[in-house]
């Protein structure tokens, strides 16, 4: 069979996973990007972006079993694909199916994702008796993971693109919310919807939440946006993204008009915080420190944030670096990663509001890649 | 504690996850909907539309434990509300929360939901080594997908209004097509995102998937809309679903224009496999006898649809009962069930079509809620 992946985009990334299923002693992986199982290492190594299976085998070749085989051969590159309804669309019989293309030897060891649940597990184990099913936290699933935590020059090439489409977007939201364009939740979220389109983004990178002040106090609100008005007198919040080649932006604005003292107390200490954070944002800093001082910050006035600091972003919404003060981050800032800061407060009667911009770490420290501000009108 | 849920449209629900507890011997389960393992069952059980755990004792009391508790508070109904955070937003804590709030005897069986990855499977187990942690495929979760599948009188008058309004966006959208309104996909796809909301829906059931002559070829178009042309010379899909108090629809459009042979072909063979499927929907008929006939329909004109005949639909997009051709398919129409029908061909060449739309079984026979149909412009 031809190695199509030779000397792609795709090269060095696939070689790390294959040297390390080399020291793991691992013959054959398979990663799993279907509903219910999303994981966009996939898209990341064949550069399919719809449902999948990928394996790849340790002698260093990859098979693709999308569910739409059309698709894959417009978007992806890989060895060999196979749709995977010949497997029925079982993932088990999928993996039969690449034992024998890839000739496995019985009694090999098998990797299948870290989220495969237990009942499935148990399937896989008494389906395949001939072979060491391995499912691990500490798993290929993971160290892709790991590894897209630090983007490489291209996917950095994407984010300034994508931040520069953002930042004029964010420009043409703060003039349409002044100029009385943008009334509505509907207004803002549907110019988002039509300027991503406009330059050449894939879509938002996930649902926009734009919430005027009666909905403003939902961390996320819900819906997600409706016809009700939008920056009028008291908190809005808009958090939203582009998705370019498919990495996502994510940013959110506080809209203020009129803010009573509370209010502006809020907006003042969520602007504080965030300039503490950034100002802590230094490579080799673990970012639990920096989420701790936030939440230390906000303390003091006996306030309380209800979610994480930030998150790594990427070709998922939410992936690694964690930026969040539970026991269990140990993740450390370093050149390459792409993350949020975001700092954010809500009242059921007051609203919310919220600050979030996306953060480059480069050799020489943080750089603010996207615009996002608390506006007031 | 208040039972709050007494009396409450969630408590006959409730009731019939409570006697199976009993049945099942079962202290306390726990249902979760997060990003990456979602179940609307703690929606269907308790109102919450986000990031939540739902805990129920046998002793019929339920504890949420909600990620934004100001959204609990404005849309749920339980006895007790605990913020996630105060559980370090980390399922096994909340689950020792509700062991001690509701007094769960040691040694009692505690059921986790079946799609619970092993290793954290694992984890459950040697942290709560005083109860017996079941993580089963037969469990409250399947139990509430399968009671799911038969919609109560409230839920059908909900699916009549949806339909209701989908209908009347389908009228509009041909109606925009056949004079010319639309004529890109961000046309229909923006059309239909401010019709939900104009009409009382919370959005979109899932994100438009209009594509165009030159992409109809994907089964889920990539992206999911464009700026691209829409209706023109050939085959364009539009596969659209409005969500209203939780509930979608979901339907899909083919647009023809000048269709050429093979592709009036594919359409005739298309509305040919609806009709017959139709024809076979009766209480009682396994879904895999209709969805095996659709297969072989298409066997005889060499032809081969590369996904399932349909699905059920409800709080999720795809839910049960199962309609597919896979040996696996139990499933058999009874009166309550709400499902699509949707054969779809597609061609790397000629594009694809696709015909969709959701049959509501009752008591004498299939009742065809939507109105979507392939559109020869």
């Amino acid at each position: 069979m031809k190695n199509l992946t030779t000397g792609n985009r795709f090269q060095t990334r696939l070689e790390k996973i294959w040297d390390w299923m080399a020291k793991e002693g691992i013959a054959l992986i398979m990663f799993e990007d279907t509903e219910g199982r999303r994981d966009r290492t996939v898209r990341w190594l064949s550069g399919h972006p719809g449902d999948a299976l990928l394996f790849l085998s340790v002698d260093k070749k990859s098979l693709l079993v999308p569910w739409d085989i059309n698709l894959a051969k417009a978007f992806a590159s890989a060895d060999v694909m196979i749709p995977f309804s010949d497997f029925d669309r079982l993932p088990r019989k999928a993996v039969r199916g690449a034992v024998k293309l890839f000739k496995i030897p019985s009694g090999s060891r098998i990797e299948i994702p870290p989220e495969t649940p237990y009942p499935v597990f148990l399937r896989f184990v008494s389906e395949l008796t001939d072979f060491d099913i391995l499912c691990r936290e500490w798993s290929a699933v993971l160290r892709a993971r790991n590894l897209r935590a630090i983007k490489d020059a291209e996917e950095i090439k994407i984010y300034r693109k994508a931040a520069d489409i953002t930042n004029r977007l964010i420009d043409l939201l703060e003039k349409k919310a002044r100029t009385g364009k943008i009334k509505t939740e509907a207004d803002a979220a549907l110019l988002i919807d039509v300027e991503a389109r406009k330059n050449g983004c894939e879509g938002t990178g996930f649902e926009t939440l734009a919430a005027g002040p009666d909905r403003s106090f939902g961390i996320h609100s819900f819906p997600p946006w409706t016809a009700a008005p939008f920056a009028g007198t008291g908190l809005s919040i808009l958090d939203f993204g582009l998705r370019l080649n498919g990495y996502t932006t994510d940013v959110t604005l506080t809209f203020a008009r009129e803010p009573d003292d509370h209010q502006e107390k809020m907006l003042n200490l969520v602007e504080r915080a965030y300039k503490l954070a950034l100002s802590m944002a230094h490579n080799g800093t673990a970012t639990k420190k920096i989420a701790v001082a936030v939440d230390e910050f906000f303390a003091k006035s006996k306030k309380y944030m209800p979610h994480a600091l930030g998150h790594g972003v990427g070709l998922e919404e939410h992936e690694f670096p964690a930026v969040r003060s539970r026991g269990d981050n140990e993740w450390v800032l370093e050149p390459g990663m792409i993350f949020t800061l975001e700092p954010g407060l809500y009242d059921p009667l007051r609203g919310g509001c919220r600050l979030e911009n996306d953060i480059l770490m480069t050799e020489s420290g943080p750089e603010v890649l996207t615009n996002a501000r608390i506006i007031r009108l």
